[in-house]
C-alpha cells in the first residue's frame, strides 16, 4: 500500500478560530498519482497519469476498451520493464504486455486520431458508430433486471469498499455489483476511466467478459468515456453518483445500456433502458424525446 | 447556450415513494460533451471531449499549457473548419489554429510521447523536470498574498457563477479570483482541465498572462495536470475544493506555488508555499517534511 498513499505534513488553517488556534498542524494522506506507460511488445501506446496498484488489471482492461483484448488468452504477459530512478530503483511505470497469437495490436497513430477519422469531422453521431462497430459485446441483449431498491443501495455500499478514499479523500471509484446488489469486484484510482478499466482489466483476467449480468458504479459523473468503456466490456447497466454528460446519455442509447445518474440517498434518475430496472417497464418510457 | 446544454425527458424513481408516485417525469438538462479537434495550420494536434463554447479560448489556453504561446500575438486566428454533420451543417467541432509568425508549433509526436522521454522513465521527478523547463513563467518569483478569510470565501463566488453547473449538477468550473476575491473570470466544462485552459486562454488573448497577481479556484480535486497549466501560466495559487494528488503537490513544491486544498466551510489544508497566506509566514513551515 505505499505506493498508494504518501504521508506530507500540511497545515490546516481555521478562518474562524481563535489568534493561536487557526493553524494546525499533522502529517496527512494523498492520494498518490504517477503516470504508468503501456507497451505492447515493447512498441509504447498510452500513457495515463494513475495510482500506483492493480496496474496489470489496468493495462488489461485499457485493451478491452481499445477492442484490442476480449478474452484472458489475448493477454499472454504482463511486465514491469525499464524505468528506473536516480537511486537505480525500478520506478514500475512501465508496463509491456505481450499479446496471444493471432491478437492485432492497436496503432497507436489510429488511437490517436480515434475521433479524427470520423467521417462527418467529429459530431457525436460519428464517434458513436466508430465505438459500436468495434465492440464484441452488446450491452442491448442482456436481459439483466435490478430491483431499484437494490440500486438505491449501491452508493453506500461502494462507499464503504473506497478504503483509499477513506484515507486521502482524493480517489474516485468504480464497483461491479451483481443483481442482488453483492459486490463482485472495486478499484479506485485518481482517474475515474482508470478505476474502470481496472474492474474490466480484472473481469478479463478472470474471464468473465462480457459482462452481462452487472451493474458497474462509479462515483462522481458518468461521461462518453465512461459508457464507451461499460459498452466495450458488454456492462448493461452503467450508474453514477451524479450527471451524465449528453453524448454519454447518447452513447448509451444507441448501445442499449441503462443509464442512472444522480443515485444518491432515495431517488435516481434514468436516461435510459429503463426495461432494467424492475417496475418500470410498461410505463411511459423516458426515451420518447431524443437528446436536442 | 443552445450547445452548452441539452433537454431530455427523464424519469427520477423514489424507491421510498408511495405506489403511483414512484416514477416522475420531466424533462431536464443535460451539460453537453462534444469532441474538439484543435488543429495547428491545417495539421491535427490534440483531440478533447468539451463543453462547447468559448472554444477559441480553449485552443488559446491549451496552446499555453503546451507551451506552444505566451503572448496574444503568438495566435494569430483561430477558425472553425471542415465536419459537418449528416445534414450538413458545421459541427463547430474542428478549429484550425494559426500561430504567429516565429512561433514554432508543437510536434504532435512530442507531444504524445511527453512522459515518455523522460530520462527515468516516468518517475515523477523527471516528468517534473520536464514541465519546468519548458515554463516562461515562474510562479515562485510572485509575492502575490491573500487573506485566508478571504480564500475561505472563494468557493461560494465561484458556485454563485455557475450557471450551468446550476441546470445540469454536471460541470466542473474554474475560476481566477483577485487578492480582494473579485472574480476575474470563470469558465465550466465537462473536463476539469478543459475549464482551466479556457480561462488561461481568456488570459492569454487578453494579454494578461503571466497571472502573477492571481488565485485559480477549481471545483473538485487538483491533478498533477492542472497544477502544470498553472505553471505554465504563472500562476502563484491553486485551490481546490477537494484533494490534491501526490504529484500534483510535488510539482507544486518544485515551482513554487502556493497549493491549497479542501478549501471549504471555514477551513482549508495548505500543501505547500505558505508565505503567500496571509498570517502564516514566520510559523513553522509546512513544508519541511517532502512527500514519502
Amino acid at each position: 500500500m505505499g505506493r498508494i498513499t504518501a504521508r506530507r505534513r500540511v497545515a490546516r488553517v481555521h478562518v474562524d478560530g481563535e489568534i493561536g488556534d487557526r493553524i494546525t498542524r499533522a502529517p496527512d494522506s494523498l492520494a498518490v498519482e504517477e503516470p504508468l506507460e503501456i507497451r505492447v511488445g515493447g512498441r509504447p501506446l498510452s500513457v495515463t497519469m494513475r495510482t500506483p496498484g492493480h496496474d496489470i488489471e489496468l493495462a488489461a482492461g485499457f485493451l478491452v476498451s481499445e477492442g484490442v483484448a476480449s478474452a484472458a488468452s489475448d493477454v499472454m504477459t504482463a511486465r514491469y520493464c525499464a524505468g528506473t530512478d536516480d537511486d537505480g530503483r525500478n520506478t514500475y511505470n512501465v508496463l509491456d504486455v505481450t499479446l496471444g497469437p493471432g491478437v492485432a495490436p492497436l496503432d497507436p497513430s489510429l488511437e490517436r486520431n480515434f475521433y479524427t477519422t470520423s467521417s462527418c469531422g467529429l459530431c457525436g453521431k460519428a464517434s458513436i458508430d466508430a465505438v459500436r462497430t468495434r465492440s464484441k459485446f452488446e450491452p442491448a441483449r442482456s436481459d439483466f433486471v435490478m430491483e431499484p431498491e437494490i440500486l438505491a443501495e449501491l452508493p453506500d455500499r461502494l462507499r464503504d469498499r473506497q478504503d483509499v478514499f477513506d484515507k486521502t479523500g482524493g480517489l474516485h471509484a468504480a464497483g461491479l455489483f451483481d443483481a442482488d446488489g453483492e459486490l463482485v469486484v472495486v478499484r479506485e484510482d485518481v482517474g475515474r476511466h482508470n478505476a474502470v478499466d481496472k474492474v474490466i482489466g480484472w473481469a478479463l483476467t478472470q474471464e468473465r467478459l462480457p459482462l452481462r449480468r452487472t451493474v458497474l458504479m462509479v462515483s462522481g459523473r458518468a461521461s462518453f468515456e465512461l459508457v464507451q468503456k461499460a459498452t466495450m466490456a458488454g456492462i448493461p447497466m452503467l450508474t453514477a453518483v451524479s450527471a451524465p454528460s449528453s453524448l454519454a446519455v447518447e452513447l448509451a442509447v444507441e448501445s442499449g445500456m441503462t443509464l442512472v445518474g444522480f443515485l444518491r440517498g432515495k431517488s435516481m434518475v434514468v436516461y435510459t433502458g429503463e426495461e432494467r430496472i424492475a417496475g418500470m417497464a410498461g410505463s411511459q418510457p423516458a426515451t420518447s424525446e431524443g437528446v436536442a
